[in-house]
């Protein structure tokens, strides 16, 4: 995949996108572009404390945006992907694809 | 790539070899067998400690195993793949194929 003396490829990941919940997270959102709070909770089977912390992080980074209002009579929150979380979740799957291509001529 | 009710595929992502660092020494050492500490912490860019607590991690799981040996008058420490961390790499390949081609249909 590389020679001894470059960088590995995959020291090139981005953390606030390659971070289990959040890959979850963009992943869906790429799919639905706008899901709530509880749908990724039951989706990605976290708890509130843990999905708040991660999307915190996903906020900082501008990858997702918050919108909070109601439905139904209850507080809800909803989850969008901006356009630059995409390109990052993008960049991710680029990255993951010479991953695989890579291990799997092995 | 799911129903709404059902959990997500990378709700099943395993922490011990999706993470950053630790995904890099499964991926080398698929490609190269055994490495040796330095190599890996130049190929991935990361501090001694960084590198050895995620050894630990990987050695915990058995993913990993290490070998002390001394080359040209100087400590070093070998990092092995054992069966099972390939199959653990292998199962995480899968997930992320699912994942890319996924995303690549959007």
């Amino acid at each position: 995949m590389t020679a001894p003396s470059e960088p590995h490829p995959l020291a090139r990941l981005d953390e606030s996108v390659h971070q289990r919940t959040r890959l979850g997270v963009l992943a869906i959102l790429a799919e639905i572009n706008e899901a709530d709070f509880s749908h990724l909770k039951n989706a990605l089977q976290l708890t509130d404390g843990n999905l708040g912390r991660h999307l915190e992080v996903l906020v900082q980074h501008g990858h997702v945006e918050l919108r909070k209002g109601s439905s139904a009579g209850r507080r809800r929150t909803w989850v969008r992907l901006t356009p630059q979380g995409r390109r990052s979740l993008m960049s991710e799957v680029e990255l993951l694809k010479v991953l695989v291509s890579t291990l799997e001529a092995k």
